[in-house]
């Protein structure tokens, strides 16, 4: 719970408000648990301030997350804050018409559509979930990545999640947390169950 | 992404389904940002079971969590998952009707009321958030903490928030996420904003 007080004013030629207001590039890797989980409690706020709120999950797992899913859309349905659009990748992505053939071509898919939001301002606040993988497998440049997100036109907060997040993405990150795992109870012989995993 | 195999399987006498049912104990500690906010996303998931959620929020500040707090409230409202009930310290618990004389007494007063929920097995997935402090702080004895969440009835989940958490608790927990700070915007000077920090 950070007190307000930042360590250093910078010499950029920002106002302190310019600066409170920039879009904020996130990023949460490491090999612990909640970094979607995270970036999903992250999405409640932005949902709370009436912003526009675009999930993209890159990846093909139908069983996680369905929790968050299912309470974003009941939010953004809601009327009381932003809307919410949801998007994934494991059911085929919602403007891909032809079949996809293989998770590659179904991520790099993905980010084209992440462009042309990012383009348009579609979103305030994105969720790029597990998109570390994509860059870390070398599937997505990770250089037009940088590129593309270093310039994203307006106000458009973004947080990437994912294991193995690569070094120029941290880079260019306003803010990187790492999550390290030091207990699971899967190390003590305990399987994932529903409501605590999904 | 936790694939679902665990690396050992115990010799504790319990079947692989008892053992995957066993209610868990959490802690998020760590200087790093997410503790709370993954919580948070955890409670989704408890909600999307319907289960009853029970948050304490052992702060005195009035700006944070206003996001998460308003969504998990729309959520307990609509219907469509489990109730949620959000209990604050700092506008006074609303079961205590005499003014507390300060943060101290306060968050005992809170930890009794948990005792009391735990006991009457009030919600299915708690969120003690910034329950680390009081007990690093010694306004609650960690020790009492401990025995009191291993005899827990019934099927409750706990989560417990905070820098600092305690060793006996790291120790009684069976899930413990450390959220290391690799970078943060204030590092460059920038402030909490909007949407992002609360």
């Amino acid at each position: 719970m950070p007190k307000g007080q930042p360590s250093v004013v910078p010499q950029d030629g920002l106002t302190t408000r310019q600066r409170r207001n920039r879009p904020l590039l996130m990023v949460h890797t490491g090999t612990g648990k909640g970094k979607s989980t995270a970036a999903f409690g992250m999405a409640l706020r932005a949902w709370n301030q009436g912003w526009p709120v675009g999930v993209f999950q890159f990846v093909k797992s139908a069983k996680w997350k369905v929790g968050e899913e299912r309470a974003l859309k009941v939010l953004g349905a809601s009327g009381e804050g932003g809307s919410v659009a949801w998007h994934k990748m494991g059911e085929g992505w919602s403007w891909v018409q032809r079949d996809l053939e293989d998770s590659e071509e179904a991520a790099r898919e993905g980010w084209e559509q992440v462009k042309r939001d990012l383009a348009a301002e579609t979103h305030r606040f994105y969720v790029l979930d597990e998109f570390a993988y994509p860059m870390h497998w070398g599937w997505v440049d990770v250089g037009e990545v940088v590129d593309v997100l270093r310039a994203r036109p307006g106000t458009q907060h973004v947080v990437v999640t994912g294991r193995n997040a690569p070094q120029p993405l941290l880079e260019a990150a306003d803010l990187v947390t790492e999550m390290g795992k030091v207990k699971h109870p899967m190390d003590a012989g305990q399987k994932g169950q529903r409501g605590i995993e999904w």
